[in-house]
């Protein structure tokens, strides 16, 4: 798959909130997952397909989507950019709040092996 | 201004080639700007109005730009994704090529206050 395909599945899967399906066959091995913000204790940075699927994991155990509005792509070269505005609630916390983030994806060979995401802490 | 206006903004002054403009009238005294990568000796990150003013004199000295192709934005809060597809020739080799690279701006109370640029090495 070219980058632009890469994106547009991507998109596709996120927009109809299959965001462990995107994880699950769009992500390389050796997926490197960057957040705008540590964790307490932890690194903004995850590792590895397993440890992108356990964040990934941990996220959809804890969260309610009652929408998500994906837009994009936006593509150049190998990288593509996408933005994210989720209508979501914490489920822990019964927390209700709106997401909205930028997050950029670099494609080698069919396969996502960079995201970084950009959004205020 | 807001995130949305600042993008709008920025975006038809790259289109139109007044790449110098938009730093000079959206960035703010404070802008952090990081490359994807460290020239020789150097640092990805470029610091203050003064330290991307010189980044972008020099840019705009040693190439020559035959067509910019600017997409986007994608704005989501504070944050916005732009793509750049630039025909240039670097004056110094008298190389002609293309840069293709996703940038990732924050705005703060109408001001550029970080870049980031994506593309590879």
């Amino acid at each position: 798959m070219t980058t632009q395909e890469v994106a547009n599945t991507l998109v596709k899967l996120c927009a109809e909130g299959k965001f462990h399906e995107a994880v699950e066959t769009l992500y390389s091995d050796d997926i490197v997952s960057m957040e705008a913000g540590a964790p307490p204790g932890g690194s903004r940075e995850s590792k590895g397909l397993a440890a992108v699927q356990a964040k990934s994991e941990w996220w959809t155990t804890n969260h309610e989507v009652h929408s998500a509005n994906v837009e994009g792509p936006l593509v150049a070269g190998s990288h593509f950019a996408v933005t994210f505005k989720l209508d979501v609630t914490f489920k822990p916390q019964a927390k209700r709040f709106t997401m909205e983030e930028v997050a950029v994806y670099k494609a080698d060979d069919g396969k996502v092996v960079y995201e970084e995401f950009f959004y205020n802490m």
